[in-house]
C-alpha cells in the first residue's frame, strides 16, 4: 500500500516551499507531517517517539530560520525524520534506514541541510559553536548556528564543556533544550531534576512570563536592531539571573521554559531570539511520542518499536513454531541477577542503557546494585573503578561504540591500576540498520593495545554465561572484557549450568586438514555453516574458536601453526590491528610463516543495513568464509614457490 | 647536601603522628611541610607550585580524616607531594620522579593512602563517589570520601558527569573545589569566570558569612549527631540555595567560598563538615605556590621549573657552547605561525595546553586564530569538527595520552565524516618522569584502526615542518595525524623551507644487505645510531624512515620485503596493534614470509624514569636495535629451516 503524504505536506519540497506558508497553516503542516512519520514508521520501521515530539519545533526552526545557511545541528538524531522530510527527503524516506537508502541520522553526505553526522549523543553544541565561531571569524555576521539537544544528551560531558565554552566564546549560537525527562530510558541524575524544577516552581515561570511579557512588547523582524538586541538581552539577562539559573552561571542567556508543541508560540519566541545576539539557550518542555497516545503512555517501549498497526498500536513480533534463541542482552540481563545473587560483590552500571542492555532486569529486582547513570560512559567506568578499589565486582555494561567515549578512562583508571572491573561490549560488530555511527567496529583494536586486559568474546549464549561467571570469580584480578553481537545468539536452551573457562583458552571445534579457520565469538557460527557448506566439495578446515583475544592460546596456536600450512581469521571487527593481526604479532614472535587471510570489517566505513547484508558486503559470512577457504586452497595447487 | 626537614615534621611519619598534635602547632607543620617541598624541588625537580597550594588544605584533610579507612582521592596529583610527605614517604621524597623511585602521582600500589591513582584530570568525583557507594552498600557508614579537584579539572566532562550523578546518589562524600584559577596555565571558560563572581560578589560573601556564623555556633565533633547534621544541612541549604548557585542546582550543597591558606579555618570548616551527610562541595580559594614568592606570581613558569635556586630562584639551564636542537613543540608553535600567516584557514585549538603545546605563541600573536578551550579534549575535537564544516583547516594539539579522551570524536565526528582535521600528538611515545599515565603508548594502535586517518610521525623538525605544510594544503581531504616525542629533535638549524610530502610515501636512508630497518618518527634516529654503531662489525642493514604508518608506503615495502629476508620495524609506541603490525598486515595481504621482529613500547605498564631509561629498559634506543640486528643475523647462520 502506497502511503500517501497530507495535501499539504506534498508541496514541501524543501523548507522554502514552507516558508511561504501563512503562519496559520503551520499547523496543518504538522499534523501531517506527524502523520505521516506514523505511517511510514510503523511500515517501514525506525526510531518513532522521539521525531514525534519535535515535529512542531522542527517545522518552526525551517519556517524561522535560513536553513540551509543558517545551521541546524541536531543532536543525537533519532529525532531528525521530520527535519529529512521536510528537507526534499520526503518520498525517499521511505527507504529510511534500509540498506543503499537513506540514513536514520543526520549525515552530511546526504543533504546539505545536514550539518554535521551525528548517532552519538551530545556533539551538537560543540559543534554547532565550531560553526558559529568559524562564521564570526570569516565575517558572516547575518549567519545563525542552533543546536537542538535533549536534556538525556545534556547529562554527557561533552555537552557541559560545549557549553563552558559557548558561554565565553561570543558568538551568535542558539542551544535549544528538547527537555522531555527522556533519553531512551527516562532520563536521571541531578541535571533532570533540576530541570523538573525550573519547570515547575512558581519562581521561575514568574520570570519566564515577565521575559515574554516584554519580549511580546517589542519590534520583531529584520530591522531589530543589534543595539536594541543587546540592550533587551541584557534587561532580560538581568531579570533572569536574579533567580539565577544553571546556564545564566554559565554564561548562557536563558529562556523559557515555553511549551514545545505550540508551533506559532515556538515561531515567535524564534523570531525573537533570532535577533538576539550572543551565546542563549530556549528552554523547551515536549512530550516524546507527541500525538501517538501509546507512544506518550510508553515512551521506552515506543523509542524503536520495530513494525506496527498504527490503528491498534500492536506490535509486530516474528512468531515461530519452536523456541528461539534468546538476545544475547537478555542472557546478559538474566545471568547478572543469578550471578548476584551467588556474588554479594557483584554490581551492575550502565550508562543510559538499561532497555537496551537489558540490565533493567537487575534494575528492578535489585535496585541497590544496578545503577543507571545516564548518558555518561567515562563517568560509568571510573565510577566502576572506585567500587573495584573497594572489592566490589562491578558488571559495566557498554555499547562497544559507545565505549569508545570512555577508552581514556578504561586505560587509565581500569588498566593502569589493575583493578577487575568486567566490561560488558553488547552491540559489537555490524550493528545493522543504525549504521557507521553506532557499529562496534573497533573495540578489539583499541582495546587490545592496552596492557592488563583480558579480552574475550563469546560463540553462543551458554559461552557468554560462562565468560560472566568466570570475570566475576575472585581469582580474576585482572579487567575482563566481554564483546558480543546485538540481536540473537544460538541456543533456545540457553539457560546452562555456568562454568569457568580458564583465561587465554580457546576451544578445538574441529580438526580439518590443509586449512584451520580461527574466530573469535559469535561469527565462529558463521565458519561452522562454511564448514558444512564445503563438506560436500571434499575441503574440510579445522575450526577453532579461540574466545580469548587477549591473552591469547598459545599453545593451541603453536598446534595450530604447525599443523596448517593455511589459516583465515574470522572477527566482527575492523581487520587493522585486530583479533587477525593478533596471530600474525604471535607468528612473528615465532617464527611461522604460514599464509594467513584475515576476515572481518574492512578498513573503511560501512553503511548501514541489516547485518546479513553488511556481513555479506563485508565477506566475512559463511559464503565468504566457505569463498576464501576455496581461493586459498586453489592458490596453494596455482603457485608453490614463496615469493621472498 | 643532604636536605633535612624541619624539627617537627620529622617527627611525622604518618597521619597518626599529626593527629597527635594540638591544632596550634599545624601552622608550623604548613611551614616546614612547604619548605620541604621547597627544598627538595629545587634539587630533585618535579612539580612544584601546585603542592605549595594546598599544603594547609592537605594538613587540614589529614588532621581531621581518619585516613586511609577515610578516602581521600586527589585529582590530577599535581598537588600531592605534601600528601606523600605526611604518610610515610618523607625520606623517600628525593626519588620522586626518578627511575625505580616514588611516582609523581598518587600511585595505589604505593600507598594505601593514594587511594587512586591519578595523572589525567577529572577523575576523583566519579572515583570517590564509586567508593562512597561502596562505602554505603557495605554499610561501612562512619567511612568518608573526599575528592579534592581543582577549578581547571573541573572544566572537562568527566567532573560533570561525576557531579551530575553524585547529587542524587545520596552516599556521603565531600567534593573539595581547589578554586586556584589555574591549570598548568590560566584556566577558561564559563566555569572558571562563575567561581571568580561567586567569590568576589557581595550576595554571596553575605551568605558565607551568614553561614559559618552558624556554623560557629555548633556543637562539633563527634557526638554531632547525623540527626543534627541533617537538620542543620537542610537549613543551610535553604540559605544558600537563595541565592541559587550551580553546584546547588546540581544537588551538591555548597558551602564556601573561604580561604585555603587558613589550616585553622580549614580543620573546624572540615570538622563540621565531617558530621554533614550526603553529597556536598567545599570551595576553597588558594594561590597555585603559595609561600615561593616567584611561583605565585609566574604560576605557569613555576607549574614544574626544573631545577633551581631556591634563594635566588634562578631556574637551571643547561648551557651549551654549539646551537642545540629545538624541542619539538616549539617547533609546532613557531610552524603554526608561519603557516597561518601564509593560509587564512589555519587556526590552532589546544585544550588547556597552551605552554605544553607551545601555540601560546600563535595565541599571543593571533588571539582570534588559536584558542585554548580548557581542559576539554572532546569538546576540542568536535569543535575542531564543526569549524572544519565550515572550511577551516583547524590545527588541534593534544597530548597522545590526552588524546585518549576524544577517540569517540575522532571516530564519529572526524573520520566518518572525513573532515579535514589535523591533530597534533605532542608528547607521544614514553613521556618519562611522569610515567604509565602520560607516556603516549596507544594513539598509532588506537588511530590505526579507524578508516580515513592518515597517521605520520616526523624524523626531525623539518620532516615536522614538512607535514604540517603538508596537512594544511587544500588538496588534503582526510583527518590528518601528526605525532611526535616530548623533547628535542635533532636540527639545531630546523626553520628548513617547507615542502609537501606525498601521502603515504617514506624514505629510504640507506641501502642494506641482509636486514632492514624499518622505522616511524623519532626513533628513526636510534636506528641510525645503531647502524653507525654496527658499521665497524662489517653489518650493513638498510634503513627506510616510513613516515607514515597509514597509508603505508606500498611500494617501498614490496621493494623492501623483495630485496631483505629479514626486518626489524622501530616505534614509539606500544607492539600490539601499531606500526609493526601494520607491516606484518601488509605482508600477509601481499604472501610475504620475511622474518620480522618488532620493536617498540611492551604489553606492560612502563613506570617512570627518563626518556633514554625508559627506552633503553624497553629495548628500542640504539643499543637495543643493534642487538636485536645481532641477534637476527646470527640466528640466520644457526637455523635455516622454517618452522612450519
Amino acid at each position: 500500500m502506497e502511503i500517501v503524504p497530507g495535501p499539504l505536506l506534498q508541496t514541501i519540497n524543501s523548507p522554502a516551499d514552507l516558508k511561504v506558508l501563512p503562519r496559520e497553516k503551520l499547523h496543518q503542516v504538522c499534523d501531517e507531517l506527524r502523520q505521516y512519520i506514523i505511517d511510514v514508521v510503523s511500515v517501514h520501521g525506525g526510531h518513532f517517539a522521539a521525531s514525534l515530539g519535535v515535529v512542531e519545533l522542527t517545522t518552526a526552526l525551517h519556517y524561522v530560520y535560513n536553513t540551509p545557511y543558517d545551521q541546524l545541528v541536531w543532536d543525537v538524531g533519532h529525532q531528525a525524520y521530520g527535519h529529512k522530510i521536510l528537507t526534499g527527503r520526503r518520498d525517499n524516506f521511505v527507504s529510511n534506514r534500509k540498506y543503499k537508502g537513506i540514513s536514520g541520522f543526520p549525515k552530511r553526505s546526504e543533504s546539505e541541510y545536514d550539518t554535521f553526522g551525528v548517532g552519538h549523543s551530545s556533539t551538537s553544541i560543540s559543534a554547532a559553536l565550531g560553526m558559529a565561531m568559524a562564521a564570526k571569524y570569516k565575517g558572516e555576521t547575518d549567519r545563525k548556528v542552533v543546536a537542538v539537544i535533549g536534556d538525556g544528551a545534556m547529562t554527557a560531558g561533552l555537552a557541559f564543556e560545549g557549553m563552558n565554552h559557548a558561554g565565553v566564546a561570543d558568538s551568535d549560537m542558539l542551544i535549544i533544550l528538547n527537555d522531555n525527562c527522556m533519553g531512551i530510558d527516562p532520563n536521571v541524575g541531578a541535571l533532570k531534576e533540576y530541570l523538573t524544577d525550573i519547570t515547575t516552581s512558581p519562581t521561575y515561570n514568574k520570570v519566564k512570563d515577565d521575559v515574554w511579557k516584554l519580549l511580546g512588547k517589542l519590534p520583531v523582524g529584520k530591522d531589530f536592531s543589534r543595539g536594541m538586541g543587546h540592550k533587551l538581552a541584557e534587561g532580560l539577562k538581568g531579570m533572569v539571573s536574579s533567580s539565577a539559573n544553571l546556564f545564566e552561571a554559565l554564561k548562557l542567556r536563558y529562556f523559557g521554559p515555553i511549551d514545545g508543541h505550540n508551533v506559532a508560540k515556538l515561531v515567535d519566541t524564534l523570531r525573537d531570539l533570532r535577533g538576539i545576539p550572543g551565546p542563549k539557550l530556549l528552554h523547551v518542555i515536549t512530550t516524546k511520542g507527541k500525538g501517538y497516545a501509546l507512544a506518550e503512555k510508553d515512551q521506552t517501549k515506543w523509542h524503536a518499536p520495530g513494525l506496527f498497526d498504527k490503528v491498534t498500536g500492536e506490535i509486530f513480533k516474528k512468531k515461530f513454531d519452536v523456541p528461539q534463541p534468546p538476545k544475547y542482552q537478555d542472557v546478559f540481563g538474566y545471568t547478572m541477577i543469578e550471578l548476584a545473587e551467588q556474588n554479594d560483590k557483584v554490581m551492575g552500571i550502565t550508562p543510559a542503557m538499561p532497555s537496551g542492555s537489558s540490565l533493567k532486569f537487575m534494575m528492578e529486582k535489585m535496585p541497590d546494585r544496578a545503577i543507571d547513570v545516564g548518558i555518561a560512559e567515562q563517568h560509568a567506568v571510573t565510577l566502576s573503578a572506585g567500587m573495584a578499589t573497594q572489592g566490589l565486582r562491578v558488571f559495566c555494561n557498554i555499547y562497544s561504540s559507545f565505549m569508545q567515549r570512555a577508552f581514556d578512562s578504561v586505560v587509565h583508571d581500569v588498566a593502569i591500576q589493575k583493578l577487575p572491573v568486567v566490561f560488558c561490549l553488547d552491540r559489537a560488530g555490524l550493528v545493522g540498520d543504525d549504521g557507521p555511527t553506532h557499529h562496534g567496529c573497533y573495540d578489539i583494536a583499541f582495546f587490545r593495545c592496552i596492557p592488563n586486559m583480558i579480552i574475550s568474546s563469546p560463540m553462543n549464549e551458554s559461552e557468554l554465561r560462562n565468560l560472566m561467571y568466570t570475570a566475576q570469580l575472585s581469582t580474576q584480578t585482572l579487567p575482563f572484557v566481554i564483546r558480543y553481537p546485538r540481536g540473537e545468539g544460538m541456543m533456545p536452551e540457553w539457560r546452562t549450568e555456568m562454568k569457568e573457562i580458564v583465561v587465554g583458552t580457546g576451544r578445538k571445534l574441529k580438526e580439518g586438514k590443509d586449512i584451520a579457520i580461527l574466530t573469535l565469538g559469535h561469527p565462529g557460527n558463521f565458519a561452522a555453516a562454511a564448514i558444512r557448506e564445503l563438506k560436500p566439495e571434499g575441503i574440510t578446515p579445522g575450526h577453532y574458536d579461540m574466545r580469548f583475544v587477549k591473552p591469547l592460546d598459545e599453545a593451541m596456536l603453536h598446534e595450530v601453526c604447525q599443523q596448517y600450512p593455511k589459516l583465515i581469521t574470522v572477527e566482527d571487527g575492523t581487520v587493522e590491528g585486530g583479533f587477525g593481526s593478533a596471530i600474525l604479532e604471535f607468528m612473528a614472535r615465532n617464527g611461522y610463516t604460514n599464509e594467513v587471510k584475515i576476515l572481518g570489517i574492512p578498513d573503511r566505513i560501512v553503511e548501514h543495513g541489516t547485518p546479513k547484508e553488511l556481513q555479506r558486503e563485508c565477506g566475512y559470512d559463511a559464503a565468504g568464509i566457505a569463498e576464501m577457504v576455496r581461493t586459498m586452497l586453489r592458490s596453494s595447487v596455482a603457485e608453490h614457490e614463496p615469493v621472498a
